[in-house]
This record gives structure tokens, C-alpha cells and sequence, in this order.
């Protein structure tokens, strides 16, 4: 009989020692790794497309469809994307090893507070078999080992997508355990990863709710996610119409499903009889399904809008409904969203820039929006070349997380001697 | 019958809507308060002196004694020492709103990262009574509500104290549930407080290490953490054995009981026959108990060195008594430290910049010290100006945690109607 614990703790031991070498790595052989993993998906296509098509196989006979399959599902296109990735990864600049600032103390010693590693990554993630190389080469570059750990359906996939990449990695010089694949579905498994004090440093968990709150209830190592986003994007009084209707309307259609597309419209009294009808309009052709407060039932009167309950204002409906509520006033808007929202992204539409400034102040979320839409809540939409993914905590890291959010740092003090009088 | 529940919930709430508040109070009414607590603490002496004597006649009375009792003890320059403090934080510059980051992208996007407070940071003390004042000056100061939970011994102190910080604050304009303390004993008011997820946004435990473990095996909520300090030094071959005699003997001796002092000593064999007989009699007269490894005893035979068991590699004694290792060689005494080390403060004596690069580089603690003594690892010491604890943990904040540390940042977005493609 096999250890499940014993696999994972000699999984992750390697892992953390991995890490140590990973530390010190060239930033030219981590490049060199990253590109040797992008020609092995490559070279490696028809092995990773076979085992998806058992994947695939294997899911349609458990009677799994829709968008579930579709993210399970690998093809030439997708396989030159996680290649590509990972050669954008390569191009980046390495975080490790940064100055970020440097100060002498009068007694003459010196600091230096420098960017390293955090150490080992664990990835816990669902279907999309992609995940595997982006993670991998995301935190690679930034030097850390990985352990990643994807869902049960795309088993075979992931297998076949991580031989590619460890052999690569192997062969570009990386230490062996720098990326390490959980290869058991056994539940049991993320359980005893979760575990790892002081071997892994941190987990990220991706993907639906359901799954991040497994993982937190779980974990006894410390984990960044992202729970949901329940944006928002606040019309307010005085507002380029035109320009609100432009962001409103890209914020909730133009990807419903992903976490910084709108849920709820707050629209200012004073803008509603105005705003909402077109507003509305555009929605409905564009099938989104409206549910409003009373005062948006009143001036859409003859629109199909149900009424929105209580739990609506909470909910991340992650597809093409959207509720709405007119609001008397700025502090409404930002009472509402301070009670309903996730923290994540929130916008106004305004054309009062101290209105627009007690917003950004004083809306607690990871991103706060003047004038735009929330969709641009993304490493790649920032400027950050890539990302890991989103958080809504507030300690280390908030909201897109780049490379430099997977360092972390140390002092270096430099003395001549001194003693502590 | 009170419910500890609905009190805990009640304080965490109030605590929560005060965060919105001080979160844009202006750096001038935060210093006031912090001036007016000073103020209040200094006309309130009488008061809380004759709270703290109740609190040890009742600590006598249970038994207690000295080193806690010592630190439940206030009198007047304890007190004075409280007021400094406030009076100190005050001066520092205010972190809240300070811009990190600034960007735009070629879409027209404006990014600044800016720097926000936390929210409502909990702190869960021992017996020293002037955490009450030292940690509220600091969490106010960074713009976040704080939640006190001092040790049951000095309940009668710390409310004292606490009556004179709320008043000053309250009367200087801060909002009402910016400073709580926990005025009940009962244990299970901890436990509470561990879980108010999404509104107590952080706890610091600060205390010893049976303290902390019983914290983080509790919490739901994040906690930033030091567990302890095994601190090391490594003299190098060819190291100033003088400076390494003089840093060794202060980082032992200067005052044991505390994270920073070094709890075990690594000497290069090279160095054991020259450095150890002088460094071991020193000890010996400051009355260092030594035990040392099978080398080290055979270098100082004649000496009373007791054996190291493997236990005593991985403890913080935080006392007069230091493990002694002659090790072979650099990577040797890095293996050590990486395994037995604390990820805190550990040091190297040496001549050579490669092999200072390379302890510098290899060692993972949060501050790695060249020819200096790892009791310089304090807030105060590192010029932060004043400091809520040292971290050894990798997210967040590792090290002393001053000012900085107490914030998070956020992303402002500003647009002209941007929305995503």
C-alpha cells in the first residue's frame, strides 16, 4: 500500500530542498529552462493531445459538459498558447534579487532589504490543464519550487503536460524537485499538502468558490485567493452618460464569467430616469438577465426586470445577470459596496473629480476604477506581463499578482564589528 | 447571563466601522490623539499605578514571580516610557496614502499603488501592561482600529491604561472603537476574536512561543507570527577573532532573554583551536553554561562543556546557556542554520566578501548579518523608529514590522472611458 502522506511529504521535502538551489539559480538558466519547456510542449504535442482526448473521454462518460468540458479541452491553439506563455514569462524581467532599498545606520552598519523567493508554491487548481505551465514557469522564474496540484479530470493531461516541462527543466540545468506534479487523485492529497508547515510556504488556491473554501478550511500553511468578485461600477450624478453606458455595458457582457466582470449597477437617483432605460435596453438585447431594486422597477416599469431579493446583492452570478439598484447618494453607493462587495474591483463613472477622489479613498478593494471598466483588473491588463491570479486578501498581496508578488524579502546587514551597547 | 460571543462580534464590528473612519483621518488629528494618550497616560500615573498593584498582589497571591512578575510591573518610568512612545510614533512620517507605484499604460490607463491601512488589527499580549500602549500608538498611527487582549494578570492594569488612551483619543477626534480592549478574562474571548473573519483583518500575537502556537492552531483569521529565535553566529576560518570574540560575547550575554540573542555558536574548524579557549573562559565568567559537540569538547577539555543533545540545536534557550558546534566548513555550518535555524537572525564573522556573499545569499532568515551582532535586529535598531514585533514569517512582513508593515496598499485606476477589448 502507498502512502498518500509519506508521497507528499517526500514530494514536498524535495521540493524546499529544490528551493534552496532554485534561490541562487542564473536568472540566464532559469530563461533557458522556461524556453526548453516551451519547445517540449511543442515537440510534445501529439502525446498531450492523446492523453486530453482520454481525458475528455473519460469526463463525457461521467456525464460532464458545457463549459467544465470546454476548459478540460487541449488543442494545437491552446498548447502553442501555454508555450507561448511561458516564452513571455522568460522575456520578463527576474525579480529575484532586487535592491529595493538600501540605508546605513549611524553606528555604520549597513542594510540592504532585498527580494528573494518565498520558497515552495503549491498550486491547487481545477480542469484547465493550462494552469500546469503557467503556474510552473511563473514561479520558476521567480524561484520558487512549484508543487502543482490539478483536478482530477485532467489527470492524464496534466501528466503528460508536466513530463514535457520536467524533463525540459531537468535537462536546462533546474534541480530536480524545482517542479513537482501531484500525481494521485486521492483527495487525501491536498489534505496532507495543506499540511506542510515549514516546508511549503504558500499555497494558491484556483478556481471556483467552492474549491478556495475547501482549501482555507484546510490549510494550516498560508494561502493567498481570491473568493469571488462581486464588482461594482457606481453611475453617478452629473456622469458622461455615454461614457457610462460604454463601461457599464463592457464591464458586465463583454466576458461575464470571469471574477472583475460587473454584478451589480448602482445607479445615482439623480442619473437613473435618464441612464437606465437606454441602458437597459442594450442589456436586454444582449439576453442579460435584470434584477432590480424598486425604484429601477419603477423607472423601467414595462422592461422585464424581476425584483432583486437580498441575497442578489451579494451574489457573483458569473454569467449574464446583473442587478441593479438606484442609490439617493455617493456615500449609498459606497455604504452598499463596503456591505455587498468581495473587495475586488469597483468603479464610478463621474465627472466630479473630489467625488471620484472619496471613492478611490474610501472603497476597500484590491482595485478601485475611475472612468473605466473593471475588466482591466488583470497582471497582463496592468502592465505585470503575467499573473497568477487575483487576491482579495489584503496581507502581501492584493489583487493582480505578478512575479514580483511570489518574492518576498530579507535584510542583509553588513557590519564592521558591531556590538548592540 | 453575558455573551462572550456577542461581545467579541460587537467589538470587532465597532471596531471595523472605526476603520473606515481613521482610514482618512488626517496625519495632524492622529498625532494629536497620539500626543493626548501620552498626555492622559502621565495625569493618569496615580490610577494605573494602583491598578498595577492590585494586578501584582493578586499575581503574589497566585504564586508568581520573578521574571513575570517583572514584567507586570509598572512604576513611574514604565510609565513615562509609555508616554514617550506615543510621543515618538507621533513624530514618525505617516505611511497611509503614500504613493509605491506609479504607471500608465498605453491605452491611457493611470495605475498608482498607493499605500492604505490595514483595517482592524487584533493583538493578543502577555503580562507586560505597556503593550497596551506601545501597540495602540502604532496600529492608530497606521491608520487601523486596534483590538487589545492582554494576559489576565495585568486585566486590572491594562484597563486602567486603556481608560486614559480611549478617553485622549475619543476627546482628540478619533472615532469611537478605534482603541478596544477586551476587558473580560474568559479564554473563550480569544477564540472569538481568532474568528471574525472579514472583519478583524489581522492578529499579532505577541508573547511566548506557547502563546503564539495556541494563536495560530485557533485562528481563522491571518496572523503574522514570530515563534522564536534561534538565532546563530559562524566564525569563519581566517575571521577577526577578536571582532568575532567581541560580537559572539554580545550577542550571548548582552541580554539573553530576548529573540535576537544568539542560542548557538558555529565555528569553522580552523578557527575552533585559536578562537574557542578565550571565547569558551569569557563565557564561562559572564556564567554562559556551554554544551558543546564532540569537537568542541576535545578543544576545551579541562572546561565544564556539557555534551549537545540533538534537542539542544532546535531550542531558544533564552538564557545564559549556548550550544557550541565546530563545523568543517562554510556549507556545513549553512546546512546547519537551514536546519535547525528559526529563519530569524543568524550571523557570519568573517574576512572573505565571497563566502560573506554566499552566507548572505544561502542562509534564509529574515535578517543575515556580516560582522555584526544579530542583537541588532529591532526595530529601533534598523531605524524604523519603533516596532510592533519581528516576524519570522515569509508573507507580508519578515523582520521588525514598524509603521510600514502595518499597511497594505491598493490600486487606483483612473481612465477617460477605457473598457477592455
Amino acid at each position: 500500500m502507498i502512502s498518500i502522506r509519506g508521497y507528499i511529504e517526500r514530494l514536498s521535502l524535495r521540493a524546499k530542498e529544490a528551493s534552496v538551489l532554485l534561490g541562487r539559480t542564473p536568472t540566464a538558466v532559469k530563461d533557458r529552462a522556461l524556453l526548453a519547456m516551451a519547445a517540449g510542449l511543442e515537440s510534445g504535442r501529439r502525446q498531450i493531445l492523446s492523453a486530453n482526448r482520454r481525458d475528455l473521454r473519460a469526463a463525457r462518460a461521467k456525464g460532464i459538459s458545457g463549459a467544465l468540458l470546454d476548459r478540460l479541452m487541449l488543442n494545437p491553439g491552446r498548447i502553442d498558447e501555454m508555450a507561448r506563455g511561458l516564452r513571455e514569462v522568460a522575456k520578463l524581467p527576474d525579480p529575484v534579487g532586487e535592491l529595493i532599498h538600501r540605508w546605513s545606520r549611524p553606528n555604520g552598519l549597513k542594510i540592504a532589504k532585498v527580494r528573494v523567493p518565498i520558497g515552495v508554491i503549491g498550486i491547487i487548481y481545477e480542469a484547465r490543464p493550462n494552469v500546469t505551465a503557467d503556474c510552473a514557469g511563473l514561479c520558476l522564474k521567480s524561484g520558487n519550487s512549484v508543487i502543482l496540484r490539478g483536478g482530477s479530470e485532467a489527470i492524464r493531461s496534466n501528466r503528460a503536460i508536466f513530463r514535457r516541462l520536467e524533463s525540459a527543466a531537468l535537462r536546462a540545468g533546474l534541480p530536480p524537485g524545482a517542479v513537482s506534479l501531484v500525481s494521485t487523485t486521492d483527495r487525501r492529497a491536498v489534505e496532507f499538502l495543506l499540511g506542510q508547515v515549514g516546508v511549503v510556504d504558500l499555497v494558491i488556491p484556483r478556481g471556483g468558490e467552492g474549491l478556495i473554501r475547501q482549501v482555507v478550511a484546510k490549510a494550516r500553511v498560508p494561502v493567498i485567493k481570491q473568493y469571488k468578485g462581486v464588482c461594482h461600477t457606481f453611475v453617478d450624478e452629473g456622469a458622461d452618460l455615454k461614457m457610462a453606458e460604454e463601461i457599464c455595458y463592457n464591464a458586465k457582457v463583454q466576458r461575464p464569467g470571469v471574477c472583475n466582470a460587473m454584478e451589480t449597477l448602482l445607479v445615482h437617483r439623480r442619473a437613473a430616469p435618464s441612464f437606465l432605460p437606454a441602458m437597459a435596453r442594450r442589456y436586454l438585447e444582449a439576453h442579460v438577465e435584470l434584477r432590480g431594486d424598486a425604484r429601477t422597477r419603477r423607472i423601467l416599469k414595462g422592461l422585464p426586470v424581476r425584483p432583486a431579493a437580498e441575497e442578489d446583492w451579494a451574489t457573483e452570478y458569473l454569467g449574464l445577470i446583473l442587478s441593479v439598484k438606484v442609490v439617493g447618494s455617493l456615500e449609498e453607493a459606497i455604504g452598499h459596496i463596503r456591505r455587498y462587495g468581495s473587495n475586488h474591483s469597483d468603479a464610478i463613472v463621474t465627472r466630479s473629480k473630489p467625488r471620484a477622489d472619496r471613492f478611490l479613498r474610501e472603497i476597500d478593494s484590491a482595485c478601485v476604477y475611475v472612468n473605466a471598466s473593471t475588466r482591466f483588473t488583470d497582471g497582463g491588463q496592468f502592465g505585470l506581463g503575467a499573473e497568477i491570479g487575483v487576491s482579495t486578501d489584503k496581507l502581501h498581496a492584493r489583487g493582480p499578482m505578478g512575479l514580483e508578488e511570489l518574492t518576498t524579502y530579507k535584510y542583509l546587514v553588513t557590519g564592521q564589528g558591531q556590538v548592540r551597547k
